[in-house]
């Protein structure tokens, strides 16, 4: 079991942040959050999460016109902006990723099921993702306020990743945080049967 | 930052298991689950996820003719079986959940968005509940090989709750595990920009 200290540090004490203290973040570092999410479980192992780590001043005012007006200060003075993304052949590799089954089969032709399976890992995975930089002593701004088109057309025009969220990653500055919101209980959002 | 124990707990040694130990599960260790993954974050804390934990052999008996044949065995022997979906109407609760603008609206009319913002952010829930259940010292089988029609006619006859994935949840039997399949490195899946 987990110890107190480190579910406060992934869930209970965590927070989104929208202010950042003036501290780089090494690719090391970046590379340290890849290393762990990974490990997260996706269906047959298909692995479709893919991330590009918007750090450099050049590549952040690429990223910017794409960005919702609330979120282009902190987006810009965050270290680094993870494009959280998913590919389309992610099916192809999946003879590398999964020995147990020809799962590649399950998914040629069906442009639908293909589309669903990588949004919905593709989602889980950039949880895991959240759940690894701050496990990694990091901070995390995820947002969904952006073009997803302006992001594709820009960072992935060959068509075949397809962005799904931002996430912001540094050190986060507490004295800029919100309230916290409530979340809802148990009674309200489940049942056992 | 969390200890190498803890990274391995919840990433590095954690396993999707197929064979359950005959331990049981209690009520309590389920709703300590919830108290810890509602923590993390959802956009503009939205919190769609919504679970039902298929525990009693009556539940088990309603879910069976919508497993694949594969997942039958395994999803039968667990000592309980969560349904992973999300709520369509989940904006109806924004004007509680969220104080920093009226996010009620923005949703509002919109079924393409609000479909769109439950599968990803209730899809991020339920990798967060997976890691929760780690945290607490549980192993998990999430699986997509279901019938969601089936599940959501016996489940959610009211049509706003829709399942998304399951995650079987118990104590694993590691003697039945397979060898790990391998994941991408971070030269196949990211760059730094």
């Amino acid at each position: 079991m987990l110890s107190d200290e480190g579910m406060d540090l992934i869930f209970r004490e965590a927070r989104t942040h929208k202010g950042w203290q003036d501290t780089p973040v090494s690719d090391t570092l970046l590379q340290s959050i890849w290393d762990l999410c990974k490990m997260g479980p996706t269906s047959a192992n298909c692995s479709p999460m893919r991330v590009v780590f918007v750090k450099s001043q050049e590549a952040k005012e690429r990223l910017k016109p794409a960005l919702m007006e609330g979120n282009v200060t902190k987006t810009m003075q965050a270290p680094a902006t993870a494009i959280i993304a998913h590919d389309l052949e992610f099916h192809e590799k999946l003879p590398e990723l999964f020995q147990q089954a020809d799962a590649r089969s399950w998914f040629e032709g069906k442009p639908k099921f293909i589309e669903e399976t990588a949004f919905r890992n593709g989602s889980m995975q950039g949880a895991y993702f959240i759940i690894a930089a701050r496990a990694l002593g990091l901070d995390c701004g995820p947002m969904s306020g952006f073009s997803k088109e302006k992001v594709d057309a820009e960072f992935f025009p060959e068509g075949t990743w397809k962005s799904n969220f931002l996430c912001n990653v540094g050190y986060g500055d507490p004295s800029k945080l919100p309230p916290r919101d409530r979340r809802l209980t148990f009674d309200e959002a489940c049942w056992i049967a």
